[in-house]
């Protein structure tokens, strides 16, 4: 059968490990005299997928969820997980240690209102948090009467004997061909922005935004391409890039000489208090800046701006050539896509296949290609109830057979050169319920009319968010996740900052990458997820119009599975734009595909209505 | 003809007695070694109309739209206005005394910081300010090296020589018939408010939150049932009352007795310094309360939360007997207002009528029901051109004859005890254009969009706003405001804090009262607005669903001009919701109006695509 590389299906289990790990870090707070020490799971620039040395988290809990914090107390201690986690959590975390809360509706600060005593000294390491976030949790101490003290080094990372190294990915230079502009003429838009705002320096904390800025991309984490570093920017002069010299081949090296002082990351900590001393002011990334960060400049006597990063404005508008290197992807793409649909309805009614053998059989699919550098994220391969839970993440344990009458759920992406997808087809085995096929229907409907939207430039994805739930609103059904996020080129599958969700604050302008994603969740049942990326881009002009009209081109390329679809929730239009996708995908990709694929690729988009073809003999 | 009592055609010209007054003003302030003095549109609790009194901007520049602020420095002064008053401006005020800026393009604050010089001393009314408000003036001298400073008494006070007296309009006790709740138990829902916010003591500051607590109204203010005046709540014992007691009656001074402490305004400073001095935390309407109210905690020791009016929330959501009496006011009010749709039918097509004219008619026919107290702001009558301008009010000067070929815009709004509306039609004088036809029937798509959107519990104004819009941008169109405000129960016609527009953060909650207004407005040539005030109710079960849906209840009564609807363009679900609105138009109205109205409503709302009917003879 197929193999699966980049993903993998093992579970975690840490839990009998934790308790000795708890009672060293007490240990190690009292010597410090501490009276607690706070654990999130984060690294020194947010990331979203973390190296395993800062799965600290893990380590002390064994949760490994993507999302949590600890508070280790003397007497108690407590883990704070969101919804998606609850049931996890339990699992994987030894309750005799950790009381769970959640995350949102208790948050850690009302938790240490009510927990420190007066007196008490919290101890945290502002490496990972950001300055807004340790903010909050020193107003919640200074609530409780207590103090929030930073506490370096990392108390866990004296106790963890074998934490495993930090990652030394090599760098690669991105090159011109995928990336469409050079980095001195990133540096340029970059500096002109820095103009704009007065800023006597300007940190990069986000590796996304230092792969973009300097074309870089790394091997640090998985399922996104980049190299974790920092870099500070002058308005006058060369820019310094703090990447770890063992990353650097000689030839990446000399690239990278000749627009930046590369520096090692043992200095970036003095040089940026040599920007406060010098009075500085200096601009950090409010979502992704460690309070470190501030810490070192303000302590130095330099000034600190907290502000959204305008490098990630710039890097979520493609240029032509990203737009073309985005089209590449999708048809080399959606032609393994659709090979791996094939296999799938020719495989799936047997009632052999498993999550696992289907995450592992696109994956082999898209290897194929040639070009495949990693998967986008873990693919979410969900047979019937699993398809229900949102970010479900197959492991040999929960490993479930597809069966006939079930729904089946699969979200992908690929990380190639040109770039980055993410794709979800939810499929019928055998013949779904006629529940499944009118909620699948308004799901598409939704999908439908956010894919044909058109909208004035300056428009916000939080305002056509709801295009997406409005049929399914009606039946008195929604989704719990925003309509679609952003997403980068040959970097991370998420990316800000826009989005289409109520948080969707930011214009949504040409160039933009996003995901069109509605849903829906039977818990215990099934769930229904129609996903295609779509490219903001100018719309056509109508005559008469007043304003600037910007519309969705839909990038990605594999058909929807008709026999989901309930013909009488269907209008005309919503048809016609069916057949006309089905239409281009069939044109694009026909040629891509062996014979096999073909005749099936021929019946998935026929027009809707039309009676199956006979499948032609080979 | 019609006369209009609640509202004046006359037009202020100061312009040319502006010059003196400035020129005293610098005087005044050279003697309080203050480099200038910033004069904002406001009063001590942000009311949206002013008393005479509160005129200051008027009084000091000209200027008398809704929004405004004037800064004076030695040399040099600047009038800050937004995009609806950049004509208005230049008309009533010196521009060679004042510089024209645009308040959210270039604001006050960005103009100071560029303007004062270092060691300035710019001077304020801390009563005229909200505490964000000056907090922001106060970043933008610091930003500039200079200092705001609270100077008071105001300025301006002391040169205004005429100034008219504060308003002693009689306060009446709003009765239970139509408040549906008695103040007693309201003090105890916010009481319960208070508990949960921790609050020590909290202030009452607008006059609106006032009103519905207290089950009070006035007659301080043109168009708004209010009285002005603070309170005081504290989690035990009797609130404070602060109200003129001249504004008091006997009877109803005894019944407010029988629930707070009457207080005159006089001791509400030193009452509020002394919780300040008990180191109390006194919580304030982040919206309207001054910065003079903080400074005087504060300076006496205690502490200040800055937070959204709990009694917004409260108020906004209208119980029983207010839905009901908001039911009977708009009955009452759609048979005047149909009363005066068919006179319009009848006598615009003869040329003769004016704006002024059919504002004055519709005032009339309100007043003949016997219950009008006011109307809830001034009509807005606008022909042709000047119905493209959406904050139009008609003077003498401005007067339009309404001419045969034009559409004609009217947007008014009543005041009775059991209800506050606001209604706009849009009218075909003569036959109109194909293009004002198609957009039109746009605007009414949305219109009816958002009266039939079902929605869950929990979903904001902000997430159905662009359900108004989608037929408008399709054709490359928008409005340039929000879909929808709150309105009041015999209060403001503009009530916090839901909205249906991307401002509208607040869940949209059951008992809600908003408008439903989408626009479209084509500068010089005409102006489309249909406006009905929609009720939030809970939305009629679907089987199957999962979530408590919310939906809308239409409650303005009165015909849409289905002259300005192309067929071609609506569908017949849309169809089908017209029908029926006329059907219940036509149901409640037919038997509430003379026979010769009664004639034109039976031609007015019979079903869409129906012939006309001859005409009965009387």
């Amino acid at each position: 059968m197929f193999e699966a590389r980049f993903q993998s299906f093992e579970e975690s289990d840490q839990r009998s490990a934790t308790a000795p790990r708890v009672a060293a870090l007490r240990a190690e707070l009292a010597r410090r005299s501490l009276a607690g020490y706070i654990v999130p799971r984060a690294d020194r620039h947010q990331d979203e997928y973390l190296p395993p040395a800062e799965e600290r988290l893990a380590w002390l809990t064994g949760f490994t969820g993507s999302a949590g914090v600890a508070i280790v107390l003397a007497a108690r201690a407590a883990i704070f997980v969101d919804g998606r986690y609850t049931l996890q959590v339990r699992d994987q975390v030894d309750g005799n240690i950790f009381a769970v809360e959640h995350l949102v509706d208790a948050p850690p600060e009302s938790w240490l209102e009510a927990n420190l005593t007066a007196g008490a000294r919290l101890g945290y390491d502002p490496w990972l948090h950001t300055v807004d976030g340790a903010e909050k949790l020193a107003q919640a101490c200074t609530a409780a009467g207590a103090t929030l003290v930073a506490s370096e080094p990392n108390p866990i990372d004296a106790l963890w004997s074998d934490r495993p190294a930090s990652p030394l990915g090599p760098v690669t230079l991105h090159d011109l061909r995928y990336a469409g502009e050079d980095s001195a003429a990133k540096l340029k838009r970059v500096g002109a922005e820095m103009a704009k705002l007065k800023a006597d320096a300007l940190v990069i904390s986000n590796p996304q935004a230092l792969a973009w800025t300097f074309n870089i991309r790394g091997a640090d984490i998985p399922h996104v391409p980049l190299t974790l570093g920092f870099a500070i920017l002058r308005p006058e002069g060369r820019p310094a890039l703090y990447i770890d010299g063992r990353k650097l081949a000689n030839a990446v090296r000399h690239g990278l000489e000749e627009i930046a002082d590369l520096r090692e990351p043992t200095e970036f900590a003095p040089d940026l208090a040599a920007l406060g001393g010098a009075r500085a002011d200096v601009h950090l990334d409010q979502a992704t800046a460690a309070d470190a960060l501030a810490k070192i400049v303000i302590e130095a006597g330099g000034k600190v701006a907290r502000r959204p990063d305008p490098i990630a404005l710039m890097k979520a508008v493609k240029n032509n050539t990203e737009i073309a290197g985005a089209r590449a992807a999708h048809e080399r793409d959606g032609a393994a896509v659709v090979r791996f649909l094939a296999w799938f309805d020719r495989e799936a009614p047997g009632g052999k296949l498993t999550e696992i053998d289907a995450a592992a059989a696109l994956e082999s699919f898209r290897r194929d290609t040639g070009a495949l550098k990693d998967i986008s994220f873990p693919t979410i391969s969900g047979a019937g109830p699993n398809g229900a839970i949102v970010h479900y993440r197959v492991t040999r344990r929960s490993n479930r057979r597809i069966v006939p009458g079930e729904l089946f759920l699969i979200d992908s992406g690929a990380q190639y050169e040109d770039g980055t997808t993410d794709i979800t087809r939810t499929i019928a085995v055998g013949k779904p319920s006629s529940e499944a096929r009118a909620r699948f229907t308004r799901v598409l409907k939704g999908h439908i009319a956010i894919a044909t939207a058109s909208f004035p430039d300056g428009t916000t994805g939080a305002q056509i968010d709801s295009f997406a739930r409005r049929w399914l609103w009606a039946a008195g059904l929604d989704f719990d996740h925003g309509t679609g996020h952003g997403v980068g080129s040959y970097l991370s599958v998420h990316e800000g900052p826009a989005s289409i969700s109520k948080r969707g604050t930011v214009a949504l302008k040409r160039g933009m990458i996003l995901s069109n994603e509605p849903g829906y969740y039977k818990p215990g049942a099934y769930g229904i997820r129609i996903e295609n990326l779509v490219l903001v881009i100018a719309a056509a002009p109508v005559p008469g119009g007043e304003k600037p009209l910007n519309a969705f081109e839909t990038l990605t390329l594999a058909p929807i599975d008709r026999r989901l679809i309930e013909p009488s929730l269907v209008t005309q239009e919503e048809i016609r734009w069916l057949d006309a996708y089905h239409a281009r995908v069939s044109d694009e990709l026909g040629a891509k595909v062996d014979a096999e694929t073909r005749a099936w690729l021929d019946q998935a988009t026929r027009p809707f209505g039309a009676a199956p073809r006979r499948r032609p003999s080979r």
